[in-house]
């Protein structure tokens, strides 16, 4: 069943030279270690180019349904675990193609005509990273749809609103989940316009100059789900923005990500309390048996580091490459499957996170209704009421928190007298806008922190995702 | 005429502090020296929001009317360079304000209603990454319109294909070119879908909560050109999304550039002699007289460093803020400002250089001629027309190059018996496909290097571009 | 006085080129606008280089002297403000050998004898790059003695140390000041390691091959203060490390601005309220007249990703790039001149913040407290006084905080009785570990917690610095 | 023999919660998939650690001695490949104590006292980077002795220098390899200096507090081969400078590595054959026949990404983490481990390469003669012996360029009287100094490309290395 190559050492180009290479070109230049997450995608793309060649008659019939049978058998070897890989071999290319040579014989030295490795490991990238592009889209609509249940629940529980980690303006739960929403919303909308751009097939490019045999790019292009051949040889197979681009939405997401994380972090810190995490996304200590610790928040707030280093690592290894091919772009596969792992990880981690977490409704009250918060209310109510120019009331309201601030108190605890101390035209009316709760719900300007606006963006977002 | 306010000193939260600012936290603090860049978004803004605050009623409509009328009399100092800034005021936006109110008095006052620096400072920003998206479209557009002209005057210049620097097979000049087409076609894909998406009003967002005044987002989104308000005012005022995603684009397009840049240099040198570069983009030695060097291209090569320099450093600052506004994202603006003018001139300088240089067509030829390159060609031929396996027509090639390695000649150099030697199926037809015009012209697969093919690709983007 | 070279285009090399470079060409390749920064260093290196050329014999010592007198002239000029610099003569040098041809006539010609502009800029850059070591230097022994103020004052203040944000063990404020002592102390060592290793001359590699004047590298070396000349023309030319390794430690010292900032940012908000800082370092905000922001901390904490940004920059441009001079290189100093600048900024502000900041004593006792923090102190007595295993202390402590936890209390309010139901050996001794001062004054290890250790380092430190 | 406690999950932390962790959490969590390439160190570590408890006195001397032993057995085991990893005990440090537990029993417990894991994780990993250094180092001395060899030899082999890459004047094989010898040289000084500073010992720092066990931390620094325990418990579990600077330090060699790589990869294109490589570190083509590509020297010189991509990975992670440790803190073993792997790779093939590579002596030289490399020699005579102001000696020689360039010669190919032509004080003498070799030897100045100059450089070189 299993075959060994390592000891032929039937190099496809031995030929041309004389001496063999010896342990540390093998080990910078071989890619099997790694490539061979990709050979589902080689063994797609090498059926299809199969069928095609049968179909255009440059490749008899029955041979094209010998190679694209003994491809399968390949493919459920390595799906069970039992192919053996050789280094020798260098790549997942090789591998499979040796190993059919093994199962089907001579027919399978006529599968590579028409088609270079140039072409057919751009394809399989491609096909690699296009189901990344599927993959991050299912973790991000779940992860959304995580958030809109919390959003949902806490659409009218308070809670201080941050600027400068100050206390700002009371908001509420459900207004917070909703800022994630929209930004893994703007990821979302990143990935599947990527994922469009990207649906080029380049297979039939050959080396880079294209090929004299008559092969039907289209034909291969379908077969493969892509939306057209792509329409330069040259660039089809020096080309990686795809996996740059995946790079750059997986780190924005995973910026995004962090900010999320980082918060997770400080709420559940014991000055906060704002939030409680689940045990299963939180670990002890080996020292101090009293902690727990907001694990999986810090590891997910750490992994826009390796993705965004992948990011680095891939723009820096294309920048001043001469076309076409050049070998330096065989260190684009770790740095894609890395960030991909991860991002993956990290989305299905806050999402567990944002199910589990349960909001610490009094805790965040209370400190909605400190810190003097409402004072925007009192002086859009100077605005609003007495007709003052805004730059005035806010000088007014900044005098009458100094005064509380010196008392010890907030905002609603100040005498109308002592109001009207600062300016005589303050009536009794004025309280009425100093409460939380008022000031939540009077804030209902488009996408505004009030229960309403929030309910309504979360039926929004309910009839984008039905 | 001009006002001087740096000496007043009248910060709008002064009754707040005791101790004044010192000349250190100014120098940090400050972003008036590189935020006046937005003075004409930022009165475009505030424009819009007096506009529709008038019509709403929140302020009376004359005072927005002067507002309006007074905000262009500073514009137009700005537009004139009279206008004085005040680092006391901090930043753009208070510098305009303070202006407004020596022009217009009191109504200036009225202005910051309903609105705060948070959502104000996102819409100018938005408005002059927006500018970006449709500067770096212009670029685009003009840099593969001059390709085009290279391309369809070179469809049928022969050059070496390289791939790891080696001549690989011959291909066209136009061929190489319209490589490029496709890769800037890309990045002006990747920034129209970026500028769509970011396109959505912050305005209205206030401090992060929403306002409690009725203002009408829709009124001025519309305004001021964008699709609708954004949808959560948390996110709305710390979002910073389209910044990177700008940064993003830029970064990639900088990277094909410094791909095409170290071309030029390469083909420039001595030894290749490729291209000649106009004296309009090259220099001279302070010291050695006789060098003419390609120091336009060398520049383009490098501006990826700080072009994708900025991305980094945007993305560290971003990651990991807690919601809403941090203090942190003033650094926003420098970044984008740096690498949005890098890469407009790089744009402009390569479109500059690709409109002047003129290839050279003899030494392409030579070159195209020699090391082997149409070795795939006769393997192909023995694929064709001997019905061989291709690995073994690729073994066979390759000990026909061997022989003639030894022998100091190219492969059409052989004698027809020497090749026979090697297999004795080969007969003199082989000869007609080792020519260098032939092999070009029978890569006639889609994105092949046929002048026919690339005839038809330049025609396509002239129909895109028309 | 002025003069006015923008118009007569006297480019050095002008005779070589017919087509004269256009705005776009001007605006890539002009240097003039940032390397007039290095005005005092170029004059500096051609000072030196003139007195070596007369005291060899290379030019006459009268053009020697009259150079160096003319330059000074230059020098003053530029230090009055009152040179006028021109774009179309590209960079500082050719702007002040310009003007010293005005200044002393035609031996100005001469100075350029036996150097290159690649020495001249290599070392006018070295210079510049050295003295920001000084400078960094200099502002981290002024931020260490800050901190040491602080450590000294609060060597014995209790507070909760924290990992995973999460109280964890009670350290004291000196103890939490002196590790960022250590920090800006391995700084420092970084900074003058990485000087020390620089201070090698340039000058006298000229273009990239030496010269064949009897140059005295030594001698112009000693006179610009460096340790010797460079031993590899090539190399001394195509250098940058010395930029690259002052971005890398500035990166790494703004990497623990950002961490000190962050909690500095952390212990300020509302629900810590640890420390104070003064208002000189604060801001308020232009709609919510309550709020008190860190924006210094926030800055500092931002400054990371420009800094860092500029050491990614610089390392892209470098890249691939062939021996020796490539005019990416023009790329190094904008990016080290605002890494530079803003590393001394934020050096500058947190050194004012830590002078300024005020710790809440009570209510870091009182976080201390709480939130378990002695439990290891409990652990650790099981281990000492009743032999227990570690691992098996550890669970019983476990379970005493689950038992705490629940009761709502902390650990020394459960009785005796309590304790003993989980561990009949424990005795009333156990109590005497569980206040918080007992705790931190036990952990005398090297470099532990307690006063007396924290007063240990802070001496060591005095002597270090004295 | 195996043990599996995979099953027990007996976490150690376990009591502490209700809920298991599920999938995600571990796979987020769980560190054994590659911190136990600590081991030896985590063992190194631990075996100290109890000898200096039992000669301390805080546990019995022969629980001491049997957790050394029994450590001993567990890395035996561990060498041996039979040791069986557990996820479910999450990191190397829980895996060996567990194996250790079932060897030796009871004891086992009683070696965690006075340490936790963070400050075991921090000596681990300490201990693996600073083997890290003295690799480096050992390969930097193997390439530079590899360099010497060439410089060597071709001493005197005359070459064109580039600048931009274009013939600027002409060096030596020598002199060129030797500038790769400086940056070496440099990178050595780096590694060896940050392996200086980072040479403290963390252990007996504790969670973050230190200890009240009466720890050596002297004794265990020494035993490890540190130079001094670190001097603060907080800075010393949440400092990963070392980890940086090593990244630093490899990606200023990597970029080296680089710019080396790209030499070798253009001077063995078609158009240079400058050199020509082993085929050792060659490879060929799937499709062309004919190709040897320099595929180890394109992934040399891509390694730069990787490993800077590594250096911003763990730059971001660390970026804002409050003290002291934090869990993001765990994804910084992946990212050094990646880079020390290709920075050793990256140098091996190096020194290979630069061992088997042979220079192409007639191309070289054939190459240094053209393009008017020697302009510079004829600008210097006309200053040094007609006296003329270097200004105009470059102006006159360019001129005298322009008229070789429209005559299709080089410079040593004018008449006398076409020279004289342009200045008529030009005598047969001058021919002396145009061609290739007399302008290599003239170049004495220290640090120059003249033979004599390479060779004092190799015998410093050798005598710094002896």
């Amino acid at each position: 069943m299993v075959h060994d190559t390592s000891k032929t050492s039937n190099k496809m180009w031995g030929g041309r030279f004389a001496a063999g290479p010896d342990a540390i070109m093998e080990a910078i230049n071989a890619s099997i270690s790694f490539d061979k997450r990709m050979a589902a995608q080689d063994i797609a793309g090498s059926r299809a180019h199969a069928a095609m060649l049968g179909a255009q008659g440059i490749i008899e019939p029955n041979d094209a349904e010998a190679i694209r049978e003994g491809l399968l058998t390949v493919l459920s070897e390595i799906e069970a675990g039992t192919f053996q890989y050789s280094t020798a071999l260098e790549d997942i290319h090789m591998n499979v193609e040796a190993r059919l040579k093994e199962v089907i014989g001579e027919p399978a030295g006529r599968l590579h005509t028409g088609r270079s490795r140039n072409d057919q490991v751009a394809t399989d990238f491609k096909l690699w990273v296009r189901d990344q592009f599927d993959a991050a889209e299912g973790a991000l609509l779940a992860l959304i749809r995580a958030l809109l249940v919390q959003a949902e629940e806490g659409a009218d529980w308070v809670m201080p609103g941050f600027t400068h980690l100050q206390p700002a303006q009371p908001v509420t739960w459900g207004h917070h989940m909703m800022a994630y929403v929209e930004m893994f919303g703007r990821d979302l909308s990143r990935m599947r316009d990527a994922r469009t751009r990207m649906n080029e097939s380049p297979l039939g490019a050959a080396a880079l100059a294209g090929t004299s045999f008559p092969v039907d790019r289209e034909m291969t292009a379908h077969a493969l789900g892509f939306d057209r051949p792509s329409a330069n040889s040259l660039d089809a197979v020096s080309d990686r923005d795809f996996a740059l681009e995946y790079l750059g939405a997986a780190s924005i997401c995973a910026m995004h990500l962090s900010r999320f994380a980082e918060e997770l972090v400080i709420w559940s810190s014991a000055q906060f309390r704002f939030v409680t995490l689940s045990d299963r996304f939180s670990t002890g200590s080996s020292i101090m048996p009293q902690k727990k610790n907001p694990d999986a928040a810090e590891l997910i707030r750490a992994k826009i580091g390796r993705i965004f280093g992948a990011n680095v690592a891939l723009m820096m290894v294309m920048k001043g490459l001469p076309l076409a091919y050049s070998k330096d772009m065989q260190e684009d596969k770790e740095q894609v499957f890395d960030a991909a792992d991860n991002l993956m990880l990290a989305l299905a981690a806050m999402e567990g996170m944002v199910r589990d977490m349960s909001a610490n409704r009094p805790q965040l009250a209370a400190a909605a209704g400190s810190g003097f918060s409402t004072a925007t209310d009192l002086a859009d109510w100077l605005v609003r009421v007495l007709g003052l120019p805004f730059r005035d009331a806010h000088h007014i309201t900044g005098t009458l928190v100094g005064i509380a601030e010196k008392q010890g108190c907030d905002l609603p605890d100040l005498t109308l007298v002592q109001m009207q101390t600062v300016h005589d035209g303050i009536t009794q009316d004025v309280f009425s806008v100093l409460g939380v709760e008022n000031s939540v719900n009077s804030r209902t300007s488009y996408g505004g922190t009030a229960p309403a606006q929030v309910r309504a963006q979360v039926a929004r977002w309910k009839g984008i995702l039905a």
